[in-house]
Protein backbone atom coordinates (compact mmCIF):
# COMPACT_ATOMS: atom_id res chain seq x y z
CA UNK A 1 0.00 0.00 0.00
CA UNK A 2 3.20 2.39 0.30
CA UNK A 3 2.17 5.34 -2.29
CA UNK A 4 3.05 9.15 -2.41
CA UNK A 5 -1.45 9.37 -2.02
CA UNK A 6 -3.86 8.96 0.05
CA UNK A 7 -6.90 6.87 -0.86
CA UNK A 8 -10.30 7.41 0.27
CA UNK A 9 -12.90 4.43 0.43
CA UNK A 10 -15.63 6.55 -0.61
CA UNK A 11 -19.35 4.82 -0.30
CA UNK A 12 -22.38 6.14 -2.11
CA UNK A 13 -24.59 7.98 -0.09
CA UNK A 14 -22.47 8.48 3.01
CA UNK A 15 -20.01 10.82 4.74
CA UNK A 16 -17.58 9.99 2.47
CA UNK A 17 -19.05 12.65 0.71
CA UNK A 18 -17.62 15.14 4.17
CA UNK A 19 -14.30 13.66 3.04
CA UNK A 20 -13.98 13.91 -0.56
CA UNK A 21 -15.23 17.98 0.06
CA UNK A 22 -12.16 18.44 2.68
CA UNK A 23 -9.79 16.47 0.53
CA UNK A 24 -10.91 18.64 -2.71
CA UNK A 25 -10.73 21.75 -0.11
CA UNK A 26 -7.17 21.03 0.33
CA UNK A 27 -6.13 20.33 -3.19
CA UNK A 28 -4.28 16.83 -2.23
CA UNK A 29 -3.86 14.33 -5.51
CA UNK A 30 -5.56 10.96 -4.54
CA UNK A 31 -6.68 7.68 -5.11
CA UNK A 32 -10.08 6.95 -4.90
CA UNK A 33 -11.79 3.40 -4.05
CA UNK A 34 -16.14 3.70 -4.77
CA UNK A 35 -18.34 1.45 -3.02
CA UNK A 36 -22.03 0.71 -3.55
CA UNK A 37 -24.43 0.15 -0.70
CA UNK A 38 -25.35 -3.61 -0.43
CA UNK A 39 -29.04 -3.65 0.64
CA UNK A 40 -28.95 -0.09 2.01
CA UNK A 41 -26.26 -1.36 4.12
CA UNK A 42 -22.39 -0.90 4.66
CA UNK A 43 -20.26 -3.14 1.41
CA UNK A 44 -19.03 -6.14 2.69
CA UNK A 45 -15.49 -5.31 0.59
CA UNK A 46 -14.83 -2.50 3.63
CA UNK A 47 -14.11 -5.38 6.20
CA UNK A 48 -11.23 -5.65 4.47
CA UNK A 49 -9.22 -2.72 4.52
CA UNK A 50 -10.88 -2.07 8.56
CA UNK A 51 -12.24 -4.16 11.16
CA UNK A 52 -15.43 -1.70 11.59
CA UNK A 53 -16.35 -2.28 8.18
CA UNK A 54 -17.42 0.96 7.62
CA UNK A 55 -16.99 3.89 4.95
CA UNK A 56 -15.37 6.79 4.42
CA UNK A 57 -11.95 4.93 5.09
CA UNK A 58 -8.57 6.96 4.55
CA UNK A 59 -5.37 4.89 3.64
CA UNK A 60 -2.81 7.22 4.20
CA UNK A 61 0.14 7.74 2.30
CA UNK A 62 2.34 5.27 4.04
CA UNK A 63 -0.25 2.18 4.94
CA UNK A 64 -2.35 3.38 7.64
CA UNK A 65 -6.22 2.84 7.65
CA UNK A 66 -8.42 5.64 9.68
CA UNK A 67 -12.02 4.84 10.17
CA UNK A 68 -14.16 7.36 11.58
CA UNK A 69 -15.06 10.98 9.41
CA UNK A 70 -14.11 13.03 12.74
CA UNK A 71 -10.80 11.78 12.53
CA UNK A 72 -9.80 11.45 9.00
CA UNK A 73 -10.81 14.90 8.91
CA UNK A 74 -8.48 16.03 11.63
CA UNK A 75 -5.74 13.88 9.48
CA UNK A 76 -5.98 15.45 7.11
CA UNK A 77 -5.27 18.77 8.19
CA UNK A 78 -2.72 17.97 10.74
CA UNK A 79 -0.94 16.59 7.25
CA UNK A 80 -1.86 18.39 4.58
CA UNK A 81 -2.83 21.83 5.64
CA UNK A 82 0.78 23.35 5.19
CA UNK A 83 0.03 26.56 4.99
CA UNK A 84 -2.95 26.57 7.77
CA UNK A 85 -5.20 27.88 5.94
CA UNK A 86 -8.42 25.76 7.09
CA UNK A 87 -7.22 25.67 10.47
CA UNK A 88 -8.20 27.81 13.85
CA UNK A 89 -5.40 30.79 13.69
CA UNK A 90 -3.03 30.44 17.13
CA UNK A 91 -4.47 33.32 19.83
CA UNK A 92 -3.08 36.98 19.05
CA UNK A 93 -3.54 35.93 15.55
CA UNK A 94 -4.79 39.90 14.68
CA UNK A 95 -8.48 39.87 13.46
CA UNK A 96 -9.01 36.85 15.15
CA UNK A 97 -11.03 36.69 18.60
CA UNK A 98 -9.29 33.66 19.84
CA UNK A 99 -11.58 33.90 23.09
CA UNK A 100 -14.57 33.31 21.10
CA UNK A 101 -12.85 30.74 18.71
CA UNK A 102 -11.08 28.43 20.87
CA UNK A 103 -10.34 24.81 21.15
CA UNK A 104 -13.38 23.90 23.97
CA UNK A 105 -15.59 25.74 22.22
CA UNK A 106 -15.21 23.28 19.20
CA UNK A 107 -14.47 20.34 21.69
CA UNK A 108 -18.25 21.33 22.66
CA UNK A 109 -19.49 21.91 19.36
CA UNK A 110 -17.72 18.34 17.66
CA UNK A 111 -19.73 16.26 20.69
CA UNK A 112 -22.75 18.21 20.26
CA UNK A 113 -23.03 17.15 16.71
CA UNK A 114 -21.62 13.70 16.74
CA UNK A 115 -23.19 12.40 20.02
CA UNK A 116 -26.58 14.19 20.66
CA UNK A 117 -28.26 15.59 17.18
CA UNK A 118 -26.80 12.08 15.89
CA UNK A 119 -28.43 10.15 18.40
CA UNK A 120 -31.85 12.56 17.84
CA UNK A 121 -31.45 11.58 14.11
CA UNK A 122 -30.87 8.35 13.96
CA UNK A 123 -33.41 7.29 16.91
CA UNK A 124 -36.05 9.57 14.67
CA UNK A 125 -35.38 7.55 11.01
CA UNK A 126 -35.27 4.10 12.80
CA UNK A 127 -38.92 4.96 14.38
CA UNK A 128 -39.89 5.19 11.15
CA UNK A 129 -38.41 2.76 9.32
CA UNK A 130 -39.35 0.26 12.36
CA UNK A 131 -43.68 1.72 12.43
CA UNK A 132 -43.08 1.37 8.85
CA UNK A 133 -42.10 -2.16 8.88
CA UNK A 134 -45.06 -3.00 10.99
CA UNK A 135 -48.34 -5.51 9.13
CA UNK A 136 -50.58 -3.53 7.61
CA UNK A 137 -53.23 -3.70 10.22
CA UNK A 138 -50.58 -2.27 12.91
CA UNK A 139 -48.94 0.48 11.36
CA UNK A 140 -51.52 2.97 12.05
CA UNK A 141 -50.78 2.68 15.22
CA UNK A 142 -47.09 2.40 15.20
CA UNK A 143 -47.39 5.67 13.32
CA UNK A 144 -49.74 7.50 15.19
CA UNK A 145 -47.23 6.64 18.60
CA UNK A 146 -44.13 7.25 16.31
CA UNK A 147 -45.63 11.02 15.69
CA UNK A 148 -46.76 11.27 19.50
CA UNK A 149 -42.95 10.03 20.42
CA UNK A 150 -41.64 12.81 17.35
CA UNK A 151 -43.75 15.17 19.16
CA UNK A 152 -43.63 14.98 22.45
CA UNK A 153 -39.64 14.22 22.23
CA UNK A 154 -37.43 13.88 19.44
CA UNK A 155 -38.22 17.14 17.92
CA UNK A 156 -37.95 19.25 20.83
CA UNK A 157 -34.59 17.93 21.39
CA UNK A 158 -33.64 18.61 17.22
CA UNK A 159 -34.91 21.71 17.20
CA UNK A 160 -32.91 22.90 20.61
CA UNK A 161 -29.92 21.94 18.91
CA UNK A 162 -30.35 23.50 15.40
CA UNK A 163 -31.17 26.85 17.46
CA UNK A 164 -28.17 26.08 19.44
CA UNK A 165 -26.00 25.98 16.01
CA UNK A 166 -28.10 29.11 14.56
CA UNK A 167 -26.75 31.12 17.95
CA UNK A 168 -23.20 29.68 17.41
CA UNK A 169 -23.02 31.05 13.78
CA UNK A 170 -23.82 34.84 14.71
CA UNK A 171 -20.89 36.97 13.26
CA UNK A 172 -19.22 34.23 11.88
CA UNK A 173 -19.68 32.89 8.12
CA UNK A 174 -18.05 29.21 9.56
CA UNK A 175 -18.41 27.74 12.69
CA UNK A 176 -14.82 28.58 14.37
CA UNK A 177 -14.80 31.92 13.03
CA UNK A 178 -12.60 31.47 9.86
CA UNK A 179 -12.56 32.80 6.57
CA UNK A 180 -12.58 28.91 5.34
CA UNK A 181 -14.03 25.84 6.40
CA UNK A 182 -12.45 24.01 9.49
CA UNK A 183 -13.02 20.27 10.40
CA UNK A 184 -16.00 21.78 12.59
CA UNK A 185 -17.60 22.57 8.93
CA UNK A 186 -16.73 19.02 7.38
CA UNK A 187 -18.31 17.33 10.63
CA UNK A 188 -21.07 19.36 11.12
CA UNK A 189 -21.97 19.59 6.90
CA UNK A 190 -22.85 15.45 8.05
CA UNK A 191 -25.41 15.81 10.56
CA UNK A 192 -26.78 19.09 9.09
CA UNK A 193 -27.55 17.71 5.75
CA UNK A 194 -28.78 14.04 7.39
CA UNK A 195 -31.39 16.05 8.94
CA UNK A 196 -32.10 18.02 6.47
CA UNK A 197 -32.40 14.99 3.96
CA UNK A 198 -33.25 11.69 5.62
CA UNK A 199 -35.59 13.03 8.57
CA UNK A 200 -36.93 16.22 6.94
CA UNK A 201 -35.80 19.13 8.78
CA UNK A 202 -36.51 22.22 7.86
CA UNK A 203 -33.08 24.10 7.77
CA UNK A 204 -34.92 27.53 6.78
CA UNK A 205 -36.19 27.45 9.93
CA UNK A 206 -32.44 28.36 11.16
CA UNK A 207 -31.38 30.95 8.98
CA UNK A 208 -27.70 31.29 10.07
CA UNK A 209 -27.60 27.34 9.54
CA UNK A 210 -29.47 27.75 5.86
CA UNK A 211 -26.56 30.40 4.67
CA UNK A 212 -23.71 28.46 6.59
CA UNK A 213 -24.65 25.01 4.93
CA UNK A 214 -25.57 27.01 1.15
CA UNK A 215 -22.17 28.55 1.40
CA UNK A 216 -20.67 25.19 2.27
CA UNK A 217 -22.27 23.26 -0.99
CA UNK A 218 -21.63 26.42 -3.27
CA UNK A 219 -17.92 25.79 -2.99
CA UNK A 220 -16.11 24.34 -6.12
CA UNK A 221 -14.59 21.69 -3.96
CA UNK A 222 -18.15 20.44 -2.74
CA UNK A 223 -19.11 20.50 -6.47
CA UNK A 224 -15.51 18.77 -7.49
CA UNK A 225 -16.38 16.20 -4.47
CA UNK A 226 -19.92 15.17 -5.65
CA UNK A 227 -18.80 15.13 -9.35
CA UNK A 228 -16.15 12.12 -8.47
CA UNK A 229 -18.19 10.47 -6.07
CA UNK A 230 -20.85 7.35 -6.88
CA UNK A 231 -24.23 9.29 -5.75
CA UNK A 232 -24.65 11.30 -2.67
CA UNK A 233 -28.64 10.85 -2.20
CA UNK A 234 -29.68 10.47 1.78
CA UNK A 235 -33.34 10.67 1.48
CA UNK A 236 -35.10 7.01 1.89
CA UNK B 1 -20.26 33.26 39.54
CA UNK B 2 -17.13 33.98 40.42
CA UNK B 3 -15.35 31.45 42.41
CA UNK B 4 -11.82 29.74 42.84
CA UNK B 5 -13.60 26.48 42.27
CA UNK B 6 -15.83 24.86 39.20
CA UNK B 7 -19.21 23.47 40.30
CA UNK B 8 -20.51 20.10 39.01
CA UNK B 9 -23.98 20.33 37.92
CA UNK B 10 -24.54 16.14 38.35
CA UNK B 11 -27.94 14.89 37.14
CA UNK B 12 -29.05 11.47 39.02
CA UNK B 13 -28.41 8.34 36.82
CA UNK B 14 -26.51 10.30 33.90
CA UNK B 15 -22.70 10.07 32.77
CA UNK B 16 -22.21 12.93 35.35
CA UNK B 17 -20.42 10.09 37.12
CA UNK B 18 -17.52 10.00 34.73
CA UNK B 19 -16.97 13.53 35.04
CA UNK B 20 -16.91 13.52 38.69
CA UNK B 21 -14.73 10.42 38.97
CA UNK B 22 -12.49 12.81 36.73
CA UNK B 23 -12.90 15.76 39.39
CA UNK B 24 -12.25 13.21 41.88
CA UNK B 25 -8.86 11.55 39.82
CA UNK B 26 -7.33 15.22 39.29
CA UNK B 27 -8.33 15.72 43.09
CA UNK B 28 -9.71 19.36 42.62
CA UNK B 29 -11.49 21.01 45.28
CA UNK B 30 -15.51 21.78 44.10
CA UNK B 31 -18.73 22.41 44.54
CA UNK B 32 -21.37 20.10 42.97
CA UNK B 33 -25.32 20.82 42.33
CA UNK B 34 -27.09 17.44 42.54
CA UNK B 35 -30.05 17.40 40.41
CA UNK B 36 -32.88 14.50 40.36
CA UNK B 37 -34.32 13.61 37.06
CA UNK B 38 -37.81 14.66 35.79
CA UNK B 39 -40.09 11.72 34.69
CA UNK B 40 -36.35 10.18 33.92
CA UNK B 41 -35.79 13.21 31.67
CA UNK B 42 -33.35 15.72 32.71
CA UNK B 43 -34.35 18.56 35.31
CA UNK B 44 -35.77 21.72 33.74
CA UNK B 45 -33.46 23.95 35.86
CA UNK B 46 -30.32 22.70 33.72
CA UNK B 47 -31.86 25.21 31.52
CA UNK B 48 -30.78 27.89 33.59
CA UNK B 49 -27.64 27.52 33.13
CA UNK B 50 -27.11 26.45 29.66
CA UNK B 51 -29.44 26.67 26.55
CA UNK B 52 -29.05 22.51 25.45
CA UNK B 53 -30.35 22.15 29.12
CA UNK B 54 -28.66 18.46 29.79
CA UNK B 55 -26.32 17.32 32.46
CA UNK B 56 -23.21 17.12 33.19
CA UNK B 57 -22.22 20.85 33.14
CA UNK B 58 -19.08 22.47 34.44
CA UNK B 59 -19.35 26.18 35.77
CA UNK B 60 -15.69 26.65 35.64
CA UNK B 61 -13.75 28.89 38.38
CA UNK B 62 -13.76 31.99 35.93
CA UNK B 63 -17.87 31.49 35.09
CA UNK B 64 -17.97 29.82 31.70
CA UNK B 65 -20.44 26.92 31.76
CA UNK B 66 -19.24 23.92 29.52
CA UNK B 67 -21.52 21.11 28.41
CA UNK B 68 -21.01 17.85 26.72
CA UNK B 69 -18.94 15.16 28.66
CA UNK B 70 -15.78 15.03 26.07
CA UNK B 71 -15.51 18.00 26.43
CA UNK B 72 -15.80 18.97 30.00
CA UNK B 73 -13.22 15.91 30.26
CA UNK B 74 -10.73 17.67 27.96
CA UNK B 75 -10.98 21.00 30.04
CA UNK B 76 -10.43 19.39 33.02
CA UNK B 77 -7.08 18.12 32.24
CA UNK B 78 -6.07 21.07 30.10
CA UNK B 79 -6.82 22.78 33.43
CA UNK B 80 -5.77 21.35 36.72
CA UNK B 81 -3.18 18.23 35.38
CA UNK B 82 -0.58 19.72 36.35
CA UNK B 83 1.88 17.11 36.51
CA UNK B 84 0.36 15.67 33.49
CA UNK B 85 -0.39 12.66 35.00
CA UNK B 86 -3.80 12.09 33.03
CA UNK B 87 -2.31 12.38 29.78
CA UNK B 88 -0.48 10.48 27.01
CA UNK B 89 3.27 11.40 27.11
CA UNK B 90 4.59 13.01 24.39
CA UNK B 91 6.69 11.42 21.59
CA UNK B 92 10.63 10.25 23.08
CA UNK B 93 8.95 9.42 26.78
CA UNK B 94 11.40 6.57 27.76
CA UNK B 95 9.33 3.14 28.07
CA UNK B 96 6.22 4.54 26.40
CA UNK B 97 5.61 3.48 22.55
CA UNK B 98 4.04 6.71 21.07
CA UNK B 99 3.41 5.30 17.90
CA UNK B 100 0.76 2.93 19.21
CA UNK B 101 -0.55 5.25 20.96
CA UNK B 102 -1.07 8.91 19.22
CA UNK B 103 -3.69 11.69 19.17
CA UNK B 104 -4.82 10.21 15.57
CA UNK B 105 -5.71 6.29 17.16
CA UNK B 106 -7.38 8.31 20.35
CA UNK B 107 -9.48 10.46 18.12
CA UNK B 108 -10.67 7.59 15.98
CA UNK B 109 -11.63 5.83 19.48
CA UNK B 110 -13.51 9.32 20.50
CA UNK B 111 -15.16 9.72 17.57
CA UNK B 112 -16.20 5.32 17.44
CA UNK B 113 -18.10 5.78 20.87
CA UNK B 114 -19.66 9.07 20.71
CA UNK B 115 -21.28 8.35 17.39
CA UNK B 116 -21.69 4.79 16.45
CA UNK B 117 -21.73 2.58 19.70
CA UNK B 118 -24.28 5.66 21.19
CA UNK B 119 -26.16 5.65 18.12
CA UNK B 120 -26.50 1.73 18.51
CA UNK B 121 -26.98 2.03 21.65
CA UNK B 122 -29.83 4.34 21.71
CA UNK B 123 -31.32 2.74 18.93
CA UNK B 124 -31.36 -0.59 21.30
CA UNK B 125 -32.97 1.50 23.76
CA UNK B 126 -35.35 3.77 22.16
CA UNK B 127 -37.07 0.28 20.04
CA UNK B 128 -37.58 -1.60 23.21
CA UNK B 129 -39.23 1.36 25.00
CA UNK B 130 -41.20 2.31 21.66
CA UNK B 131 -42.41 -2.03 21.24
CA UNK B 132 -43.44 -2.09 25.39
CA UNK B 133 -45.55 1.23 24.64
CA UNK B 134 -47.44 0.17 21.61
CA UNK B 135 -51.26 -0.89 22.93
CA UNK B 136 -51.19 -4.79 24.17
CA UNK B 137 -52.94 -6.15 21.51
CA UNK B 138 -49.87 -5.19 19.09
CA UNK B 139 -47.33 -5.31 21.42
CA UNK B 140 -45.78 -9.16 20.64
CA UNK B 141 -45.93 -8.10 17.05
CA UNK B 142 -43.69 -5.20 18.02
CA UNK B 143 -41.85 -6.98 20.53
CA UNK B 144 -40.97 -9.43 17.55
CA UNK B 145 -40.28 -7.59 15.50
CA UNK B 146 -37.85 -5.30 17.98
CA UNK B 147 -35.70 -9.05 18.16
CA UNK B 148 -35.75 -9.15 14.79
CA UNK B 149 -34.13 -6.03 13.97
CA UNK B 150 -31.34 -6.58 17.03
CA UNK B 151 -30.82 -9.95 15.71
CA UNK B 152 -30.48 -8.80 12.20
CA UNK B 153 -28.42 -5.25 12.89
CA UNK B 154 -27.98 -3.88 16.51
CA UNK B 155 -26.68 -6.68 18.16
CA UNK B 156 -24.13 -7.36 15.46
CA UNK B 157 -23.05 -3.61 14.96
CA UNK B 158 -22.89 -3.35 18.22
CA UNK B 159 -20.89 -6.58 19.20
CA UNK B 160 -18.55 -5.22 15.95
CA UNK B 161 -17.55 -2.63 17.98
CA UNK B 162 -16.68 -3.95 21.25
CA UNK B 163 -14.41 -6.59 19.69
CA UNK B 164 -13.00 -3.09 18.62
CA UNK B 165 -12.49 -1.90 21.82
CA UNK B 166 -11.45 -5.34 23.07
CA UNK B 167 -8.59 -5.69 20.71
CA UNK B 168 -7.29 -1.85 21.17
CA UNK B 169 -7.26 -2.98 24.90
CA UNK B 170 -4.46 -5.41 24.16
CA UNK B 171 -1.33 -5.25 26.15
CA UNK B 172 -2.61 -1.90 27.83
CA UNK B 173 -4.45 -1.18 31.03
CA UNK B 174 -6.31 1.94 29.90
CA UNK B 175 -7.23 2.69 26.36
CA UNK B 176 -4.03 5.14 25.87
CA UNK B 177 -1.65 2.59 26.98
CA UNK B 178 -0.88 5.29 30.19
CA UNK B 179 -0.23 4.34 33.79
CA UNK B 180 -3.65 6.06 34.97
CA UNK B 181 -6.81 6.84 33.18
CA UNK B 182 -6.54 9.47 30.58
CA UNK B 183 -9.80 11.52 29.11
CA UNK B 184 -10.08 8.56 26.58
CA UNK B 185 -11.30 6.34 29.45
CA UNK B 186 -13.67 8.64 31.17
CA UNK B 187 -15.36 9.15 27.82
CA UNK B 188 -15.49 5.59 27.14
CA UNK B 189 -16.61 4.31 30.73
CA UNK B 190 -19.84 5.86 30.00
CA UNK B 191 -21.15 3.96 26.70
CA UNK B 192 -19.68 0.75 28.16
CA UNK B 193 -21.65 1.02 31.09
CA UNK B 194 -24.18 2.48 29.41
CA UNK B 195 -24.02 -0.20 27.23
CA UNK B 196 -23.86 -2.94 30.38
CA UNK B 197 -26.62 -1.42 32.59
CA UNK B 198 -29.05 -0.29 30.51
CA UNK B 199 -29.29 -2.40 26.95
CA UNK B 200 -27.87 -5.96 28.96
CA UNK B 201 -24.76 -6.28 27.28
CA UNK B 202 -23.15 -8.90 28.65
CA UNK B 203 -19.11 -7.48 28.87
CA UNK B 204 -17.57 -10.64 30.35
CA UNK B 205 -17.74 -11.25 26.51
CA UNK B 206 -14.62 -9.33 25.97
CA UNK B 207 -12.27 -10.16 28.53
CA UNK B 208 -10.06 -6.95 27.92
CA UNK B 209 -12.73 -4.59 28.27
CA UNK B 210 -13.97 -5.99 31.14
CA UNK B 211 -10.82 -6.27 33.30
CA UNK B 212 -10.49 -2.36 32.18
CA UNK B 213 -13.82 -1.39 34.01
CA UNK B 214 -13.37 -3.58 36.59
CA UNK B 215 -10.38 -1.28 36.97
CA UNK B 216 -11.69 1.70 36.27
CA UNK B 217 -14.75 1.26 38.80
CA UNK B 218 -12.24 -0.12 41.90
CA UNK B 219 -10.65 3.37 41.54
CA UNK B 220 -10.66 4.76 45.00
CA UNK B 221 -12.05 8.10 43.00
CA UNK B 222 -14.87 6.09 41.16
CA UNK B 223 -16.20 4.59 44.79
CA UNK B 224 -15.69 8.52 45.89
CA UNK B 225 -17.68 9.72 42.89
CA UNK B 226 -20.51 7.52 43.77
CA UNK B 227 -20.84 8.46 47.12
CA UNK B 228 -21.06 12.35 46.42
CA UNK B 229 -23.48 11.91 44.60
CA UNK B 230 -27.18 11.02 44.37
CA UNK B 231 -27.56 7.72 42.73
CA UNK B 232 -26.21 6.18 39.54
CA UNK B 233 -28.53 3.85 38.48
CA UNK B 234 -29.09 2.80 34.12
CA UNK B 235 -31.32 0.34 34.65
CA UNK B 236 -34.85 0.70 33.19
Amino acid sequence: MENNKPTLHYMANSGSQQCLWEIEELGIEYDLVLHERANGRAAAALKDTHPLGKAPQLVTADGRTIAERSAIAFYLIETYDKEERFKVPPAGTPGFDSSKNDRLREEQLLSLVTTSLNQHLCMKCVLRVFANAMPFFIRPFALGFNKILDKAFLDAEVDNIFKFLDNELEGRQYFNGTELPTRLDFVIQWYVDFGAQACSIDISKYPRVKSWFDTCTSRPAWKRALEQGNGYDLTF
